[in-house]
C-alpha cells in the first residue's frame, strides 16, 4: 500500500510549506530541436571556434590556450581552436557534480534528472509594497538571505539576491560571504570578479565546514556562474575567478549572455549556435586549468524587444532556447543551468505568465539548476520580496508536478467508488477521511475562497497577500545552528582580510 | 532559404496580432503515466462500469443499452456493461473531427497533433475592472462574444461565454444562437439541456451554412459538452441532448465532471479510472445512437481544497491529470479537451499562474480542444473581460513556443557573427536589419519598457493594459460578413419559434 510520503508537510513558524527535498524530473525533457537540427548547431558552433574565434582579455588564459595548441591571433586576444581540442577537453567535465551546504541535509546534486531552485541573484536594485524600489542595500540583502533559508523550495543562493551597494567594494564580499554562511545553511556563491574574492570564499568555506582544500576540492561546496561578454568575448577578472575556481575544484557554470538581436543573431539558431560557442570554449579552458574539475553548461538566450532594445523575458523564443539549450548541454553530458525569468515591472499578472514559462522552459527543458529561482524582476534590475513569495509559490507547484502518480489498488480506490455510488459523495468516504491532510497540494499564497469571502477578507490580491507572507517569514525567522567556535573563526578571517584592505580596488 | 511566415502578423484596428492559424504540437506531449499504469487504469475503469456500473436517467438511453445487451438492474437506471462491449463501441468513434465554421477560414481540426483554443463558457457572472461583478446578461454576453471575433488566438466559442440570464429561459437559446451566428463567423457550441435546443441550433447552423442536414452530418460544425454528473450518473436532459446531437452527426464531448475528493476519490489515480468510466460509457452510448458519429474524451478532473470542499483548478494535481487525461484518450484514439482552468478571484499574480499551469497541462498533455481558453475565473463563476485579453496573451505565447525553430545555413547567421565579431553588437547587422519586423514574438499586453518609463507612463499594471485593451477592441469591432438573406431567414427562424414559446420549460 504506496503513501505519498513526500506531501507531509513541514511548518516553519506558522507557514506550512513543502519538506525539502531533491527534485527529480521523472518525465524526461521536451526536445524542441529534432536529432538533425541539433547537429547543425552543434557543428555551426564549433566553425564559430575554429573560423571566427573568441577573444580572452587575460594573459594567463591566452598562454594556457597557446600551450594547448590553439591559434592565438598575433599581437590580439583572438583565439581559433580545433573542434577536436575543445570536445576533448569539454569531454572531461563531470556528467554530474554535488555540492555541500555546510548543512549536509542541504547538500545538492547537479546533473541527470535532479533539478534544483535557487534564490534571486545580483540585481542592483530592491522592492516591496510597503518601501517601494530602492538601491541595494546590506538590511535587504540580509533579509533576502533569511527568507531563502525559510522557504525549503529556495534550495540554494543564486548569488548576492540584491547588492549590498552601501557596503566598500573592496571589502563588502566579506560581509556578504559571511552574512551568507551564518544567516543560511545553504549553498551560495561568489562572484568571480577577480581571483581575490574566490580566494576569500573557498577560505571561509572551509572555516564554515572545518575541513581543508584538499577536501573541498573532493567535495565542492561554491559554484559561480561566469557570463560570457558576448559576442564571443571572456574580461580578464571573469577570466581570473573562473581560473581560482578550477584550481579550487569547485564549479563554474559557463553561461554566455546571448540576448537575441543584440549580442547574438535575431534568430534562435543563431542565437544558440553562438551560446554553443562560448559555452563550449570557457568549459574547455576549465578543463585545461584543471581537467576533471565539475563545470556547468548555462543557457540565458533571449531575445529584445526589435523596436526599443528592452530585453524581454519569458518570451516563446526564450522557452524554446532554454529547452533547446539542455539538448546541446545533454549532447555533451554536461549539467545544465536555466532560469525563472521575467521582464515584468510589477509583482502582476505579466510578472507571473512570464516566470511560468520561464519555470516551465527550464523543468522541462531539463535544467539542473534553476537559479533566479525565486524573486527576480524587471529583467534582474530588481529583486522583489513578493515576487520572491509569488515564485515560491509558483516552484512549490512545479515541484509537486514532478512527483509521480501513484497507481495501486489502494490509490484507484474502487472499493470507495463502489460505496459512494452513482450521485453519491466522497466527502465523507473512508478513502477520504484516510487522507484528508495530505491528498492534495497545500497552497501557501493562493487564495481558493469563493469571491463573497475573499471580498469579505478584504479582497486583498496576490501581491498584497505575498506581502503579508514574507513580513509572517521574517518576524519567525531563527538563524540556523553555527559552531561558535566556527562563527568566531569566520569573524577573526573576515576582520583580518578587512585589515588587510580587503581585494585591490577595480 | 526559409523564413517563418507564421510569423507575419494581422492588425485588426489598431492591435497587431497572431495571424489566425490551426495550431499544431510538434514536440508530442508529456506523458506522467507509464504504460503499466496506463493499464491499470484502464482497467480499473472498465472494472467499474463492469462492477459497479453507471446511472443513465433517460428511459430511451435505457432501453438502447437493455437492446445492446448490457445489464440494467430492474426497477432502477443502473447499468452495468461487459468491458467488449464498451471497448467495440468506442472503437467506432473517429480518430479527429474538423468542425466547419460558417466562414470556411474558421473550420478547425480536432485530433492529432492539433490543438485549437476557445473562449470562456458557461460562467454565471461577468466582470470588469470599471462595473464590477454582476449577473451575467445579454449585453455582455454580446460583447464578449465580438472580443472572440476581434482575437485569432480566441478560435471558437466554447459555450454560452456568460449567461444571458435577463432572456427568457424558454427562447433564451435563440437568440443566443443567433449572436453567435452574426456576430462572429466561428464554430460555436449549443447547450445539451434537452433534444430542442440542440434540435434550433441544427436548423440554424444549416440555415447559416446555407446546407441541408444530411450535409451538416457529413460537414458537422458544432459540437456541445456532456458533463456526467459524477459520480457514475448522466442525466435526462443532457442525455436528451447527447442523443439529439448524435443522430445530427455532430460531436459531442463526453467531459466527468471529477473534482478529486468530492465527486469522486481523493486520489489522481481513483479520480482518473473514474472520468476514465464516464467517459467512455457516454461515448459509447453516442455510437450506439450513431455508429461512426465524431466524439471526444473531455478531462476536467481537479482537486478540492480538503479543509472548506472549494475547488481548486490549476494545480499540480489538476495539471497531471490533464496529462494522464490525454494518455487516455489517445489510448483510445479519441480527441481530448481539457481547459484553461483557474480559482484565482481577481486578475493578478494568481490568475496566471494557475491559468498557465492549466494551459501547459492542456497543451503539453496532448490536448486538441482547450476549453475556457481565454476568460475564466472563479472555477467558471465569472466571465472577466481583463482575463480574457491577459488569457490571449499567454495563449498567443504559447501558440509561438509551438512553432519550430528553424535551423538553416540562414537562421544560424554566422557571417553575421563573422560579421559583428567579438565584443560587437548586433542591432546595426544587416542579418539583424532584414528580420527587423518579424524577428520575434511581439506581445499585445506584456509591458516591456524599463521601470522608470513604465512609471512615467502611469504605471499601469496587467489588469489595467487590459482594461484598456478590451474597450479598444470593442470600439474597433466590426461584425463579420454575412448574407443578407440568410440574415434574414435566420431572423424569420428565431421569430417563428419564439411565437412558438420556444422549448418547453424545464
Amino acid at each position: 500500500m504506496a503513501r505519498d510520503s513526500s506531501r507531509r508537510r513541514r511548518t516553519v513558524g506558522t507557514l506550512s510549506q513543502l519538506p525539502w527535498r531533491q527534485h527529480r524530473n521523472p518525465y524526461g525533457p521536451i526536445e524542441v530541436l529534432n536529432a538533425e537540427q541539433l547537429e547543425k548547431i552543434h557543428d555551426a558552433s564549433l566553425r564559430i571556434l575554429e573560423e571566427i574565434g573568441m577573444e580572452f582579455l587575460d594573459a594567463e588564459a591566452l598562454a594556457l590556450w597557446r600551450d594547448a595548441g590553439a591559434r592565438v591571433e598575433a599581437g590580439s586576444q583572438r583565439v581559433r581552436f580545433d573542434r577536436a581540442l575543445i570536445l576533448e577537453l569539454v569531454a572531461k567535465t563531470p556528467p554530474s557534480v554535488t555540492l555541500h551546504a555546510r548543512n549536509p541535509a542541504h547538500n545538492l546534486t547537479f546533473g541527470g534528472d535532479h533539478v534544483a531552485f535557487g534564490s534571486v541573484a545580483s540585481a542592483p536594485n530592491v522592492s516591496d509594497l510597503d518601501r517601494g524600489r530602492r538601491p541595494g542595500n546590506f538590511e535587504d540583502y540580509c533579509n533576502l538571505l533569511r527568507l531563502t533559508q525559510s522557504l525549503d523550495i529556495v534550495q540554494f543562493l543564486a548569488g548576492y539576491p540584491v547588492e549590498p551597494a552601501d557596503l566598500p567594494p573592496t571589502t563588502r564580499h566579506l560581509d556578504a560571504h559571511y552574512a551568507a554562511i551564518t544567516l543560511t545553511d545553504r549553498i551560495w556563491h561568489p562572484y568571480s570578479l577577480g581571483r581575490h574574492r574566490i580566494a576569500d570564499a573557498v577560505e571561509m568555506m572551509c572555516i564554515a565546514r572545518g575541513i581543508d582544500k584538499a577536501r573541498l576540492k573532493a567535495e565542492p561546496s561554491l559554484f559561480s556562474i561566469v557570463n560570457s561578454n558576448s559576442p564571443l568575448r571572456l574580461d580578464g577578472p571573469m577570466l581570473q575567478g573562473l581560473m581560482e575556481m578550477a584550481r579550487a575544484g569547485q564549479p563554474v557554470v559557463l553561461t554566455p549572455f546571448t540576448l537575441s538581436g543584440a549580442m547574438c543573431p535575431a534568430t534562435i539558431a543563431g542565437a544558440l549556435a553562438q551560446q554553443n560557442a562560448e559555452a563550449l570554449a570557457g568549459i574547455a579552458l576549465i578543463q585545461l586549468v584543471a581537467p576533471g574539475c565539475p563545470a556547468m553548461y548555462g543557457g540565458f538566450t533571449s531575445n529584445v524587444d526589435m523596436k526599443s532594445g528592452a530585453p524581454a523575458f519569458g518570451t516563446p523564443e526564450y522557452v524554446r532556447a532554454a529547452m533547446a539549450g539542455g539538448q546541446l548541454a545533454r549532447r555533451y553530458n554536461l549539467p545544465y543551468r536555466s532560469s525563472n525569468a521575467c521582464a515584468a515591472n510589477a509583482v502582476d499578472a505579466q510578472a507571473a505568465y512570464e516566470s511560468e514559462m520561464s519555470i516551465w522552459g527550464a523543468v522541462m527543458g531539463g535544467a539542473n539548476m534553476v537559479m533566479h529561482g525565486a524573486g527576480w524582476m524587471e529583467g534582474g534590475l530588481v529583486a522583489s520580496f513578493e515576487k520572491l513569495i509569488v515564485d515560491a509559490e509558483m516552484l512549490q507547484m512545479m515541484a509537486e508536478f514532478l512527483q509521480p502518480i501513484v497507481v495501486d489498488e489502494d490509490t484507484l480506490g474502487l472499493s470507495a467508488i463502489a460505496e459512494v455510488g452513482p450521485g453519491g459523495h466522497f466527502f465523507g468516504a473512508a478513502h477520504t477521511l484516510a487522507r484528508y491532510e495530505t491528498a492534495f497540494y497545500a497552497p501557501i499564497l493562493s487564495d481558493w475562497r469563493n469571491f463573497e469571502n475573499w471580498r469579505l477578507a478584504g479582497a486583498k490580491d496576490t501581491a498584497q497577500r505575498a506581502n503579508e507572507i514574507w513580513k509572517q517569514l521574517l518576524a519567525e525567522y531563527q538563524k540556523p545552528p553555527l559552531d561558535p567556535a566556527i562563527d568566531e573563526a569566520l569573524e577573526a578571517y573576515v576582520a583580518r582580510r578587512k585589515e588587510e584592505g580587503g581585494v585591490p580596488a577595480a
